[in-house]
């Protein structure tokens, strides 16, 4: 694989694209989109934001020190987009969207009820890296859309259509997985079954024509 | 849409797999993978990792404050789990598993060279969280597989192949793109023309039937 060097610039893909819901001191609630989002501890259960300090949600998040994840499906990346490009200070963005809200169960910001997954965070700590100030957050709860959770409990977000944003565009995630986590090594013969199509890339690149054939096979 | 609360865990899906390379003071490589990744910062360009100080990876960073994020495609998905389960303690991974590794140029720690991304760091911070220390690194340069760049030097990812992980499953993203950064307010023709079948979400709500149909017709 030959590669071409690029100088220090973000090319971390694909990332998640969220909307961000939040409320100031006044009550006055606010939309916004970040994609710089990501896990950041287990246990607490933490995620970080990333926010530059001129938007609108920057100074609610920090009166308030609270804000919800809402993750959207792809029937909703129009949304999506419009809360990224689109200030709150000029437009009512849930209002012009008529998104539905509700009261947050943990913090008093409110959640987008359409889209189906809601994480409510409480800020811990910020840190300015330049662009943007790093929000550091313990996770209070979640609601997941119980169309996603079966009769045992099990949660299915890969019926849940969610999206992926990678180098300014975004894409839907296929519904087949092609692995899970521990499967290199598992025991389990269900497991094994699963997932024997799927080969370590040492065969793929013995053989380029079979890398389109064991797809192919993937997609039926 | 109704929702099922529950307590705080990690829900943010789908998120990135990558696996990472560094190199201790006595020059041994180890790679491991990690889904707690994100962008941080724009400018200067950052992005964090979350490691378990359990993690002999955790010791190498920690020593050399050096890591290369390598970004994996969907033929690479079980040496992408087989870094994530599989301790660098017991077992030299890239020996095992046949990885090419080149020395990196802007750091000592090396990148593999089959994986189409590979993004150089240098630690900036380490903030210990709870089962995971946050490292904050800044990007010094990034390679990218030339195959993926086209003849005016744009970067389609969207041909790169690759991988998203969810609540526990590794999954391909889709080829083709049902949005891009702006479209929801754009006012060039192209663009427009090119997503007009992306609807406002309100849109499908009102018709269940029309989502499948747009669906479809987008597949084609």
């Amino acid at each position: 694989m030959k590669k071409e060097l690029f100088k220090g610039s973000i090319f971390l893909n694909p990332v998640p694209a969220v909307i961000i819901t939040s409320k100031n001191r006044e009550g006055k609630v606010n939309a916004f989109t970040v994609a710089w989002i990501g896990t950041v501890c287990t246990n607490p259960p933490m995620l970080s934001i990333s926010i530059r300090p001129e938007r609108l949600s920057y100074e609610y998040i920090k009166e308030t020190m609270e804000f919800t994840v809402n993750i959207p499906n792809k029937y909703q990346v129009r949304e999506v987009d419009y809360c990224g490009v689109v200030s709150g200070r000029k437009i009512n963005k849930i209002e012009q969207l008529n998104l539905k809200i509700e009261n947050g169960y943990h913090i008093s910001a409110p959640f987008l009820v359409d889209l189906p997954i809601n994480i409510e965070c409480k800020v811990k700590t910020i840190i300015p890296l330049g662009t943007h100030d790093l929000f550091i957050a313990e996770i209070q709860g979640t609601h997941i859309d119980k169309s996603l959770i079966d009769e045992k409990g099990k949660i299915h977000f890969e019926k849940a259509n969610l999206i992926s944003y990678s180098h300014g565009e975004y894409f839907p995630v296929e519904k087949m997985a092609i692995g899970q986590f521990g499967f290199s090594i598992s025991k389990n013969k269900i497991i094994n079954e699963k997932f024997k199509h799927i080969k370590f890339y040492e065969e793929y690149r013995k053989d380029k024509k079979k890398r389109k054939k064991i797809l192919k096979k993937h997609k039926k």
